[in-house]
C-alpha cells in the first residue's frame, strides 16, 4: 500500500482530468441564466466527494446556491480543520480574448486554462485531493476535517453567510482552512493575513422622462452621463484619493514589522508594470508603496457605465438614464454599513440639481479582516507551506475580499489560514485564466502536510 | 374629375394606408444589420413614384445606401423645385418602452405611432402625395418638380453627398424643399432658418493591457471610466460650457430681429421643462434663453459609454478599455473640421497621463447653416404654410442637423425651404415616434399651395 504522499504523487494526471471535469461546467453565479449550471456542479462535488467514501456529504439548500457540507471526524481527540472554498466562477466577457474557450479546459505550458481554474474550483480541489490520498491509503486523517463549499462567493454568498450564522456549533472546529487566495509569485508559497472589504452599489442618474435628441434638446435637458462624470470625479480625485466624507476615519494602518517584510518582498513595481498591469503608469495615493496601496488602502472602482447607445455606428441620443456600477475596497476598520451610508450621502449631495441621483444597493457586503502571525494555525501552516515548496512561506494580505473569511474570524473565532496557490497573472477576473499544474500538485502536498502539522501540534500541546 | 385638393381630401385613408405600409420596413442605417431593409425601403419608394407615372424614377447606387431620384419637368419656363426627404430611420433601443412594435404602425388618439412616422417617411410622403394628387387629376404640375431621396441621413449621408458634388447640373433647381423639420406647436406651422451642424467621435481609453481583479489590482491600476470622467468634465464645465480652446471663436450670434421673433413666440419654460423634457430643472449656459441654447449656442454630449461591466449583477472589474461616444453641435459660423482637430487636441492633453487616450473620428460631419428669410422661395413657402394651417407661420431655427442642406444652401446655391410637419413631441429619435395625422394632411393641402405660390410668383416676375 503506497504513502499518502506516493499516492498524491501518482495520481497526479488523475487529480488534473477530475479537475478539467469540474471545470467543463459554467458555473457563473452572477449571471441568472447560469443557475441550472450552479447545481451541476454542486452535484458533481458532491458526487466526487461521495465517491471517497466520507461518512457525510450533503447538499444544503439556501436562499441562493447550494452549499456542499462533508465531514470525516475519526480522529477523536485530534484537532479539527473546517476547510472552505467555492465552486461558482466570475462571468467570462469580454468572451474574444480567451485563447481557448474558458470552459473547455486546455494544459498549455505547464498551465491548465479555463475560467475557474485557479479562482477557485483548482485551489479546493487541492484539499479534497490531500484528503482523498489520505482516505485511500490509511483509511484515515491526522486530524478531523470539516468542508463547507459555496456556490455564491462571486455574487455575493448571502447562503452560507445565513448558514454559517445558524449553524456554529456544527461548523465549530480549531482552525480554518480557507483555499482562495495565492502565491506571492511563482515557487513563493504565502499565507494572507490580511483582506480588504467590499461594499459597492448602482449609482443610478435620470434626466429627462425619455430619450431625447440631442440636435432638438442639447443645451437645455441635462445629461445623465455628464452627470456621472461629475459624480464620479467627485467620489475620487486625480491622485487616487476617495472624497466621500468619513471615509478615511477608520483606517489603521498596518503594523510596522508587517510593512518591513512587504518591503523585503522581491517585488519589482517596473515589472509588475509592465508584465502585470501594462499601463503606461500606476495610479495612486502618493506616500504609499504600491504594495501598500493595493493590500493596506482603501480603493472605489467603477466597473461599468449602463445606458445611452453603445452599438457600432452612433445615435445621437440624450439619454433619459445612465447609470454607473460602482464598488469600494475597504480595510481595517472600516465598516461596510457606515461606508455605503457615507457613499450615498454624498452622491446625493454632489449629484447635479438637473438630475435625480439614487444608489441601489443591497447593504450587506464585507467587513475587511486581519488576522494575527502568531496563531498555531498560521505557524503549521507556514512550516508546511515552506516544506511543500521548498522555500520559505511569506505573509502578504490580499487586495480582494473573500467574505466568508470575516465570519469565521469573527463569528466562529477560528484562526483562519487563507492561503491558496493561485499566481499573481492568473487572470481570475479576466480572461485567459489559468492555473500552474505543479503548484496545484505542490499544493496537495502542502494540504497533507498542515494536516500532519496540525495534528502533531495539537498532539504536543494537549 | 376632382381638383388636386378635392383629389387629396378624398384620398386621406388611402395616403394614410400607404404611409404606414412603408413605414414596416425596419430602416435603420446605422445599424448594419439592416442593410437588406435600406434597399427593400428604397425599393418601395421606387415602385411607389412610378405607380405615379413620373417619367423619370431611378434608384441610383452610391457608396452607401441608394439614392432615389425622380423628376417631372412638363411645365417648361416655370420654376424648378428640388425636393429632399429620407428614408432611413433611427434605431428603436430601448424597445421595451414602446407602446406599440416599432415597425407596425399604430393609430392612437389622431397620431400614427412607428419609427419613422415623423422622421422622415411620413414628411416625405406628404410631398410626394402632393405631386400625386396634381398628376392624378391635372396631368400636370403648376412647377417643374426634381426629387431626390437618401437613405443615409441618420448614419452620415457619405452617398448624396457625393452625389450633390458630381450632380450640381442635374440637380439645377430654383429652391429647395427639405421636409425634415417640424412645426414650432400643435397648429403653428414653421419654416426653419439655421440648422446646428455636427462633428463627432469616440474617446477610446485604454488603462492595463488586460481586464483586472478591482480586488488585487484597486489602487494601483488605471481605470478607464475614471479617466474618461475626467476628461468629460474637462469637456464642458458644469455651467454647460463646451471647454475645448477656441471652441467659441467663431460663433455669430442670430441677427437682433430673430432674437426678438423668438421671444415673441408661445413658448412656456416651464411647461416645456414638464411636458417635452421631464428633468428637474433644464441645464445650459447662463445668459441665454432655452431657445437660444437650443437654436443658436453650440453643445457637446456623451451618447454612450461602452466598455466594462454592464450586464445584470455586479463583476468586480478594472477594465482594460472603456470609451465615450461624443457628439458636438455647432453654430454658424463654427466649422466642423477645425472644432474636431480642437477637441482631440483638448483631449489628448487633459487625458490622465497613465492611461492612453485616443479619438475615433471619420472627419466629416456637418456644418451650421443660416437662411436668409428673404429670399422669394421662403416668402412663398411662409405664405402656403400659413394658408394651409390658418395659422400665420413662424420663422425658428432647429437644434438638430439635416447635413444635406448645407451642401444645398452651399454648394447647389439655392434658397432652401426647411420645413415638415413634426411635432416637438414626436419623439423622433426616441420610444414610440409619432405623426399627427391632421398635420400630416394639412402638410399634403401646405406642399400643393406652395407649388402653386412658387409657380405664380415666379409668373409674376419672369
Amino acid at each position: 500500500m503506497p504513502t499518502p504522499v506516493e499516492f498524491a504523487d501518482s495520481h497526479r494526471s488523475r487529480f488534473e482530468s477530475e479537475l478539467s471535469d469540474w471545470l467543463c461546467i459554467p458555473s457563473i453565479s452572477t449571471l441568472p441564466e447560469h443557475r441550472p449550471d450552479l447545481r451541476r456542479a454542486a452535484h458533481w462535488l458532491a458526487e466526487y466527494l461521495r465517491s471517497m467514501d466520507l461518512p457525510t456529504v450533503e447538499i444544503i439548500e439556501t436562499v441562493g446556491q447550494p452549499l456542499i457540507y462533508a465531514e470525516w471526524l475519526g480522529a477523536p481527540g485530534r484537532p479539527t480543520l473546517l476547510g472552505y472554498g467555492h465552486y461558482d466562477v466570475q462571468p467570462v466577457d469580454p468572451i474574444e480574448l480567451w485563447t481557448s474557450p474558458p470552459f473547455q479546459p486546455a494544459a498549455r505550458g505547464g498551465r491548465l486554462f479555463a475560467r475557474g481554474a485557479a479562482d477557485d474550483k483548482g485551489q479546493i480541489l487541492t484539499l479534497i485531493a490531500a484528503v482523498r490520498a489520505y482516505l485511500q491509503t490509511t483509511d484515515k486523517l491526522p486530524i478531523n476535517v470539516k468542508l463547507l463549499i459555496e456556490g455564491e462567493e462571486e455574487s455575493g454568498g448571502a447562503g452560507i453567510a445565513a448558514y454559517v450564522r445558524e449553524h456554529a456549533d456544527r461548523l465549530r472546529a480549531d482552525a480554518c482552512l480557507v483555499l482562495d487566495s495565492g502565491m506571492f509569485a511563482p515557487g513563493i508559497p504565502a499565507i494572507t493575513l490580511g483582506l480588504r472589504g467590499i461594499v459597492g452599489g448602482e449609482i443610478e442618474v435620470s434626466g429627462a422622462a425619455r430619450d431625447l435628441h440631442s440636435g432638438t434638446y442639447g443645451g437645455v435637458a441635462p445629461n445623465p452621463f455628464q452627470a456621472l462624470a461629475e459624480i464620479i470625479t467627485g467620489l475620487k480625485d486625480k491622485q487616487g484619493r476617495v472624497l466621500v466624507p468619513g471615509f478615511y476615519d477608520r483606517v489603521v494602518a498596518p503594523p510596522a514589522e508587517e510593512k518591513a517584510e512587504w518591503a523585503r518582498l522581491p517585488f519589482d513595481e517596473a515589472a509588475f508594470l509592465r508584465d502585470e498591469v501594462g499601463s503606461p503608469a500606476l495610479i495612486g495615493e502618493p506616500g504609499y508603496t504600491a504594495l501598500e496601496r493595493m493590500w493596506a488602502r482603501p480603493t472605489l472602482e467603477v466597473h461599468g457605465m449602463p445606458g445611452g447607445f453603445t452599438g457600432a455606428g452612433s445615435k445621437t441620443v440624450i439619454p433619459a438614464r445612465a447609470s454607473a456600477k460602482i464598488s469600494m475596497r475597504l480595510v481595517a476598520d472600516q465598516r461596510p454599513a457606515e461606508i455605503i451610508d457615507a457613499f450615498v450621502a454624498h452622491v446625493e449631495a454632489i449629484a447635479p440639481k438637473s438630475v435625480r441621483a439614487q444608489v441601489a444597493h443591497g447593504g450587506g457586503g464585507a467587513p475587511p479582516v486581519v488576522i494575527s502571525p502568531k496563531a498555531p494555525a498560521i505557524t503549521a501552516a507556514k512550516r508546511a507551506l515552506s516544506e511543500a515548496f521548498g522555500r520559505e512561506a511569506v505573509f502578504i494580505r490580499m487586495g480582494g475580499s473573500v467574505p466568508i473569511v470575516s465570519e469565521f474570524a469573527g463569528r466562529l473565532g477560528l484562526p483562519v489560514v487563507v492561503t491558496g496557490w493561485s499566481l499573481p497573472d492568473a487572470n481570475a477576473h479576466s480572461p485567459n485564466e489559468s492555473l500552474d499544474l505543479e503548484h496545484f500538485h505542490k499544493g496537495i502536498l502542502a494540504v497533507m502536510r498542515f494536516f500532519e502539522q496540525l495534528g502533531s501540534a495539537a498532539g504536543a500541546t494537549r
